[in-house]
């Protein structure tokens, strides 16, 4: 079977933006969506923001291996309660690509729990990414490193926690660096950020940007059945415990009284 | 000068629970400052959930280099903005050392980006907690091993991001193991989770106890200035780039505009 | 195409021991074999310690996705050039499990660069394994923990880096914990190790061992070309740097000189 | 009381070529110690390659609290006991600092368990170092990054293990990029890789430099007491383990035996 994606495209503007809406006349996440179906074993489909409950209703999260993550200009219309939702999704087994602007987005932030803050400059300059860990599945198929001629400079310092593994790290015409490339786990949930992808230029129309894309929706997937309730934290009684023991001591919890929140 | 460390406790058992009460009169957090206070590199004071802002004003922040924190029954009666305002303080430098089933606190989900649950039981049973890093700074004094005659069982799944550091995993005597000690850098904060401290043992009076906390408050603070604002996101002009460059492609942004959020 | 995975016995109890003999008829490496090609994905083969060049010819490691390592007696007798040439294959991207004993094996600590050190009591006790990383590949199709009635203990602190992943955690009836599933990724090349495996007793006849060594190879697996010399450290020449530079200041190096080492 | 802090030497270059001669006429390891020593909190000293055992004796290494390691032409040079002398200490508790070409030397690698390779360029071209943990105690003092006009250029892929935390990221003129400031933990030692310091340019003149140099001295110290023996593997008799266990199943081991190796 293949592996379900789900783009979720802010699509703002592409409405609104003339150069964004000829660069991407499907929007940017029809670009996507066309780049990993392309591969045979994944199946894309998008929503956006502009969908009831911007298109990440319990089912849809349900009937998704992987989400695809791309917004800029309105993170802040994203409903808390969708974001809280795609967390659970993601800490159940849910893979996610977090994409480019997205560092700054509601979701993002919600799973690193730090500022996802960097520097940036919009000059079409020239970045170069480095593969830092050769062999590595999101990294497959590519050689040393690739260019992408036209792009947003991010720059270092990346408000990020340390990561699982630093796949990629970028070199920038205008002198910075970034890890453009990392991965993290949250629960049983693969997550990847990836930095190329500003709206003003055609990286997603980059085979070697698809590339990426591809190996990546493939190394988020997590196969195994998602966890019913990843918040639960349940009681272990006495005389369920695996080893006998003999209760003693103060009690401050009555028996069978839910555990504090 | 001395380490100013803050005892955030939530203080409601205190009050409500008579077993708590005898054994903690000065309260949990009335032990833990004098615990923090016989090491006399270490200030330490404390405030409460019921002080105005939950006694962490931007000002008691401003002057306090470690934060830790205690909580249970009480975790949603502290407001989000004054959990904001604490994990912007770690981000600028703060340490942080959350304590026992302040795994469910706000502040710790917060940073952390997981659900943080666990499985328990109340049985006042023993607990081992072995050191998995020798002579690291938190276990300093410590043998291979320290053991808590009566103590709550945490057992695993914990659902906590992989670690920096695992410093101590737990034996429980029903049969659970537990990673007890573990550290995190989020932003320039450094934070120490500590699993043990339930509030109808006396675990807190235990000079062991006491010696792990005085090491961990000095492991967590970074004497470094604070970071002035952890969010900033500055655009770096092209004019202003460290090596030359000549802007070209498309523009999205307006000359001089602020980054979107 | 399946995954070819090579057990690496040493297969020296099992010819002197008669409780070893008769616990594993076959040899622990034929019990390792028929376990993991009872998955149809992958094809196991074994090679042991008497065999020449210990059977890990460059050709036999050429065709060699996953190479699984069990060795306890003879870790002094394997010889350095088969260790190197084992530690190539994983840096070119070969997967490797160390099984048990194998924390001290040669290869092991010139992996990990640490002593591999533990504590240890041969009594028969309760294992508990506690899966901490839930829905990891390697814990697929477990439940929360898994119990091996018999088993050798192995103590904490052990002496390995801070694991990527820590996928299991032991409980042992003496009081003692571990961590029993570890993650590293060493060059291109994935590594587990996986502590259940003492001898005298049973262990590799339980069928939760096998899911775990089945979903170990699968995760190990690093589809990718193997790296061809792991250990290159080309010099890219002035005339061929990606960004046009001009030589200039002091010159150590004559031109087309290697590097040193 | 100081920290100690010993500076090893290859002291070769220094000796047989005149640019480096010049540019260090007390040897490199002689501004290194300067450099150090004008930290009133370090007090430093040097050995070198040609010194009896290097320099590197029980006793010399028992008094060293942190080494600072740069060697270059003559890595072959080092006796394997010396090397392994030196990651026992490691082990025990004694910091390393491993510099620039130090990358290559059989400590480095001994410790890593990878090839530590990269790609090279002597060309005195711009490195400009990013700091990519903020705050961190290594880069105490310096801004968001600094450069260093006349540098070799190392390059990614650099063949190390995920690194603990990630503290300097260098952008070059000739359009590499490289992680420069790596820590690790082995056993109880504290390790930093620092890359500039070619030996054909005045790398180790510059204050900003020192500043790093003494930084990591402090941060890679560790004041407890050094382990007795690192690599020690320890029987826990049944009559000793801390939860009371009767003794069964099959025996490998005859009563007091010690562990195989």
């Amino acid at each position: 079977m293949p592996i379900r994606a789900t783009v979720w495209g802010e699509n703002v503007h592409e409405q609104k933006n003339r150069l964004v809406a000829e660069l991407y006349p499907k929007g940017m996440h029809g670009a996507l969506v066309d780049a990993l179906n392309a591969d045979p074993e994944i199946r894309a489909t998008s929503v956006t923001l502009q969908d009831p409950e911007h298109g990440l209703t319990a089912a849809k999260l349900a009937e998704t291996d992987v989400l695809l993550w791309w917004g800029h200009v309105a993170h802040g219309e994203v409903s808390d309660a969708v974001v809280e939702r795609v967390a659970e999704a993601v800490w159940s087994g849910m893979g996610l690509i977090v994409l480019h602007s997205g560092h700054f987005s509601k979701i993002f932030k919600r799973l690193m729990g730090t500022p996802c803050n960097l520097t940036w400059r919009e000059a079409g300059e020239r970045e170069r990414l480095w593969v830092t860990a050769p062999n590595h599945p999101i990294a497959a198929g590519l050689g040393s490193h690739f260019e992408i001629e036209y792009e947003e400079m991010y720059g270092e310092p990346f408000g990020i926690p340390e990561p699982l593994e630093t796949v990629f790290v970028s070199w920038f015409q205008g002198g910075e660096v970034f890890r453009s490339g990392v991965t993290y786990r949250r629960g049983a949930g693969n997550v990847f950020y990836f930095r190329p992808g500003h709206e003003a230029y055609p990286t997603y129309h980059l085979p070697v940007v698809h590339q990426v894309l591809r190996n990546a929706v493939r190394w988020a997937h997590n196969p195994a059945k998602r966890i019913a309730d990843p918040n639960a934290a349940p009681n272990v009684p006495v005389d369920k415990a695996l080893e006998k023991i003999v209760e003693r001591g103060g009690k401050l919890h009555a028996p069978g009284e839910e555990g504090f929140r």
